[in-house]
């Protein structure tokens, strides 16, 4: 089966990885051929939101994915007609607009911190005063802490009222005092099977993923109720793939509770950690599900943290002289702030993990 | 770092499959465009033997490696005064002799089955006489089986004498009444580090391995005596990069011990299972090492087990759908006997695993 990607960058490179011994055949399509992709699978380079190029790259494949997201929706539905799209268009939609995703975890009884559609100054001064402090954030096209604006003092309104100019407007949302940042992954498959993959905690530092570590310390009901929110989403949205959803877990006055912040349906940099911690990997298992074969196991064989390699490149072999690493390099070029790299660290217990992250913490910069 | 690999057949795929994550940068010489390592990384067309084609692809590589054996070894060592070859033209040498091998075996210490060089129908009459049954092999180019012939009665003369005419003639070794076969493999870095994985059981039928299972089942001082035996011959030839070791486990007054069969200077079919079950796999163990890099722990994560698919192809879906499968095809066309893939069976436990093999068998043809 041949698999179009959408998108040929890190996450279409570790894709490709996994497909040959699945026996799956996969092509990238891409706007430059100088892409991580471009060293282990054929890359069309083309615009994916030219309708003329997407039609062709998707008639050369049987299945279209994607790992990028912001692609046009009318030119994706008009393929999809032809060429199967996994994950579909509505999971796609729901992630590029902050409001209406919202709307739907409510929907489905999934909680979210309190938001408001703005597109004034004054509604961002009322969300300031309601809660606080806010975060506004553009409803389409952020990313990695792009597109956001946060709120805590009235010296902080003019950058947030800039990003209001932006298509489609803004949301303003309450700054959560969260006591941890959570996502869950799992997948599902043609047939409709799901499987959740164990909670990451993650660290952001300028709205950026640092680092993520499984197990999260979260107590076990609320791995369970991350499950169950991410399979509610899964189903409405006919999901085929993975998704990942990130929660806050707030303190509260019966037990912490899960409050939602987003998804991204496709493999995720949460989810870097499962190729070697888990018994089957994100990579592998969103190919298995959009090529409509059996989902494997999500256990977790140990605890591992993933640690993002930012702006420079460590030196390989004094990470790889680190008991439990596992380096993943992907082919760019450095340049400050760039995801260039992760790398995963396995042990046996907690505290041979830490060990292990303290002595990678003098290793990665 | 550019690694060039002789060779591009399924091995050469899945070393090329673990490079990128390291950075590193793999391309292969083969025969043939149409090669399973083709689908995952550039492929010189050309023969490996042909002195000049040689030259010209060391030259566009920092340092050589090969997944074959049965390479011109005056070409090779002409090419490494230029270009790295590692693991060494010595451990090259030695796999490709099987007389040279064994008395190499003897000179380290390590015990071997009673063998002796034949060079006439009557050495072999004497062989089946003193010993009861041997086996005559011819003392280069043989493998999977091919270029051997069992002799337990004189019926079986014929089919032994017609190998002496091969090239280098033949050796003839006692067949042993082994209690198993088991393999050990290792690697060894460039500062001289070594680390081996725990034994791996092997079942061959008509010479051709069928599978494998680690834990191996034998006593725990046979796995330090294997490691032992296998960490004299990689210090012995200077060896940088994986060393397979297959061993005849057999009854003794004293106990079971060992006897050494024969050594591949290279990844190994009885290594494939390390990958998922091991902390580090073969692949990238050997990357590792061919390019100075610090090896990986080889630790076993539980048991598990390899079954190669010889032949035809099964259903992708039914094999995936049985837990704890990881399946790796190779992209080669189905025929008579041919290696197309394996599937690596992992489990929490023994009984599990058993479980799982059943459930496999009945879907691998």
């Amino acid at each position: 089966m041949r698999i179009g990607i959408l998108g040929g960058g890190q996450l279409g490179r570790m894709l490709a990885l996994a497909a040959p011994p699945l026996g799956l055949t996969v092509s990238c399509l891409e706007r430059t051929a100088d892409c991580p992709a471009a060293a282990v699978a054929p890359v069309t380079v083309g615009d994916p939101a030219d309708p003329a190029v997407l039609a062709d790259f998707a008639s050369s494949v049987d299945v279209l994915t994607y790992e990028i997201e912001g692609l046009p929706e009318d030119t994706l539905a008009a393929v999809a007609e032809h060429t199967p799209l996994r994950p579909p268009l509505a999971s796609l939609h729901l992630a590029s607009d902050r409001w209406d995703e919202k709307q739907l975890f409510l929907g489905l009884g999934i909680p979210v911190p309190r938001t408001a559609r703005v597109d004034a100054a004054e509604a961002i001064t009322e969300a300031l005063e309601w809660w606080g402090g806010c975060v506004v954030k553009t409803r389409r096209g952020g990313y990695d802490g792009r597109g956001q604006a946060v709120v805590r003092t009235p010296d902080d309104l003019p950058a947030a009222v800039a990003l209001l100019a932006a298509p489609g407007g803004c949301v303003a949302e309450e700054l959560v005092a969260f006591t941890a940042e959570v996502s869950v992954l799992g997948a599902r498959g043609l047939d409709g099977a799901v499987a959740t993959w164990p909670l990451a905690r993650n660290t952001h530092v300028d709205g950026i993923l640092r680092r993520s570590r499984t197990p999260a310390g979260v107590p076990g009901d609320l791995e369970v109720l991350a499950a169950s929110y991410l399979r509610r989403l899964l189903d409405h949205l006919d999901h085929v793939g993975v998704l990942a959803l990130e929660l806050f877990v707030v303190a509260g006055r019966d037990g912490p509770h899960l409050l939602a912040n987003e998804i991204a349906p496709r493999v995720h940099n949460t989810g870097h950690h499962t190729p070697e911690a888990c018994e089957t990997g994100q990579f592998e298992q969103h190919l298995r599900a959009v090529a409509g074969l059996p989902l494997g196991s999500t256990a977790l064989r140990g605890p591992t943290a993933m640690v993002n390699l930012l702006g420079e490149l460590p030196d390989a072999a004094a990470v790889l002289a680190i008991a439990g690493t596992h380096l993943h390099l992907y082919g760019k070029a450095p340049r400050p702030g760039r995801k260039l790299g992760h790398v995963t660290v396995t042990a046996a217990g907690e505290a041979a993990l830490d060990e292990r992250l303290a002595a990678l913490s003098r290793v990665v910069p």
